[in-house]
């Protein structure tokens, strides 16, 4: 954690007004409205919270012009941003650096002789390096993490404790897996051959792409021929099933339990909601949200929001739920009709 | 597993009421119906299973008064009981209570040296327990564990095989953690920066109060700021994702695959079914009974049962959930309305 | 990998007959159509992907005797068969037959003095294996398995990275687990004694008998009393979970993120989609078909088709969910009927 600064730097690093106090105020860390000291800072992004703030003693509250000028709060600082939730980052981001790698390779770690790793990667206690393995400077592998055959890690990537990183899969740069996530499981790939399921070898690999990260436990199986990818910047939480051969776009976002199913595509810029299934060898096109629980059976259009079990639009998904909740009504009225 | 006893102390620990059979029979262990010998006790607790009771070999069933008035099984003894399912309970608890520790150190570990670890703690081969680590008297750790820099792990807690339990996280006194489970991953937080999504340090901590057990490969987010806290009691089984700064009141349990989003607040002595889902910022009230797969999007009152996407009272849900499936008629009667 | 081999080679594999080419062009490997080179073959089983033969660089493609005659394909050989997926299925096995086992054994592995496991089983780094654990012949285990107390594992298995089997269980032959998958987590068993969750023991198995394959992260609970079973050929993708005393029949296969709660029995040769989830004590009859996300609240019965929640039969759920769609229409012919 980095120290205490003036509330001046916090101004210039999000980029706003303060009100209220002086600007040599010192900020020794940023806290919950509830939580918040008098040397602290805090935020108000969710209008949910505002009953917090008149009981918060911290220093300064981020907020919007807007609820600045609706609550005009006079018993601590504000400082005015664009967007609140932005500049909390920002600030955390100041005082929680990420830590740096240290070159510590921990003495129980199994690290086979053909591997190639920068001088500066951290190695945790436990871990299992295999073969033709190669990590790039800068990245931090804690405790019991697997890394399979031939796999290729770029820098500055942080795995988090009992990760699996199977036979030849790839990460980019920046890439970080939370605890459990299985990268390169097989895809599910059988084919009948009228007595049994006759097991696909799956042969492709899982590539993730610069800036990706995974959730705890997320699954990410292999191509059966060709890659699994996710795409730079793209985020995915706890406890998702990636299947074999997805594609995943840029920047899209999903929240946990969603199950994406085999060849599917999913667009760049997408919001994924927790919970979501599709099927597989499916389109689902850029920037489209879909409500958390939203079931995709076919194609979605670029741009859609989505909700419902098969897919609908959300407008009418919001419309038809609360009919189903009417139905008793609707019935007793077509009771009568023959 | 404790030796055999006679039918005159397990009425006794049962609270309950011998027919049929001599209290000086000698009970080995428990069984079910079907596979219970004759120096076995066995339980009727739900009545699809009364048919096995006739073809039952064990020496005396534990059930209640009236399905002993109903049944008069004449071929084994019957303890009448208030509750079968805790007699049940209680029987095994006496056959199988839980394992001591007893100071075992595999020489496999890596135990940093700065941590504190009562003299009696187990603490399997392969298991990692990093810097500044304090675990007190009684815990079992199976193998493979790995347990980050300032967890602190209180009395009598259980450790299955391959659990992780992040930095700075604590447990109090007779957590069990099922094999897999991941403690204080990182929550799902990101600010949109107007390119990228920017990771919001993650810098709470997930506290789990005593009691408490987690089902395998469960995971459980750390808090943004503040805690991510499980309160005494509360039983949470498989593959469940609880978000950051949850709060998860005692005595609350949740069937697998339920997911609980960021921030949102469950009341005390909750059932939520399998495959639950909630949105963020919300609160569930005390007692509440959630259906599986319910799909809760605002706050519910105590004391509530609900069903259905989204959540309705369960009674409306049972109505139109019916009246769904006779929507094509619904649709017929109307067809000819203008 | 195996070598190339000739054209000839192939047809006799697949029992196919050869169209375009010569039968003595020498074939390296199998890819997608877009991928493939002059010396790839590659197959086209879903016609979505029609339009990729065109661009296809392949020298033959594995297609049904329909497809021939409608697309004719000019620029490449082709292979008929009965089932070009199957054919794909069988070409890969040849190409990627199953890996031997060597007998090696990774110096890091703790295995106990009392194990019996065959001179040719590989144990890979930091694996742990505990007392009284038998292992047969041909099976490999991958880096950090964690096999408890007295588990019986068979012939030729196949354990990925980071695998939990819990104390007792049992594989037979053959048996797959993908990484990080939980074989013996105790069942979600309480009693309510009037302020506590009293845990019940958990003292049954988990058997997965031959050709059985576990997904990633995939959690089977032990009985509570007696077994919980998968039974011959069953396949199960990742992020499921087998509640305890389930027994799934033979052949059955389960895609992601299903949920089968406590004493379920699943018959045999069922399809069941992603998500879909039952309630307890239930029976699922043979050759079952469950829609993605389908909720089983009754017993079904063997054969039939099912969709919704609650489940029903795959033919009206299609119409109840196109006339859920339609409920603001019905809702606007009902409004004036008092």
């Amino acid at each position: 954690m980095n120290q205490s600064c003036q509330l001046s730097d916090i101004i210039k690093l999000v980029d706003g007004s303060l009100h209220g106090v002086s600007a040599d105020g010192c900020v020794s860390s940023l806290n919950t409205l509830i939580d918040a000291r008098n040397d602290e800072l805090s935020f108000l992004s969710n209008i949910r919270y505002k009953a917090d703030l008149s009981a918060t003693h911290a220093l300064a509250v981020l907020m919007t012009e807007s609820l600045f000028d609706e609550l005009k709060p006079n018993h601590c600082g504000v400082i005015v941003v664009k967007d609140p939730y932005l500049a909390f980052a920002q600030v955390q981001r100041y005082f929680y650096p990420q830590a740096k790698s240290s070159g510590m390779r921990h003495e129980s770690a199994s690290i086979d002789a053909s591997t190639i790793i920068a001088a500066d990667v951290d190695i945790g206690a436990g871990c299992v390096i295999e073969a033709d393995v190669e990590i790039d400077s800068g990245t931090r592998i804690a405790a019991g993490c697997l890394i399979g055959k031939g796999v290729k890690i770029g820098k500055d990537c942080l795995l988090h404790a009992g990760v699996k990183v199977q036979e030849g899969c790839v990460l980019y740069n920046r890439v970080i897996l939370q605890a459990g996530a299985v990268i390169g499981s097989d895809g599910f790939g059988y084919a009948w051959s009228g007595k049994e399921h006759l097991k696909i070898p799956q042969v492709g690999r899982v590539v993730l792409h610069d800036d990706v990260e995974i959730g705890a436990n997320t699954c990410i199986d292999r191509g059966a021929l060709g890659d699994t990818v996710i795409q730079q910047g793209v985020k995915l939480d706890n406890l998702i099933q990636i299947g074999h051969n997805v594609e995943v776009g840029a920047l899209t976002v999903m929240a946990s339990q969603v199950g994406i199913s085999g060849s599917t595509t999913i667009g760049k810029g997408c919001q994924i909601g927790g919970q979501v299934g599709t099927a597989g060898h499916l389109k689902v096109g850029d920037g489209c949200q879909l409500a958390a629980r939203t079931g995709v059976v076919s194609d979605l259009e670029e741009g859609g929001i989505y909700a419902g079990m098969p897919a609908m639009p959300h407008r009418l998904w919001l419309k038809t739920s609360a009919l189903t909740a009417r139905l008793p009504e609707i019935w007793k009225k077509t009771k009568n009709i023959k």
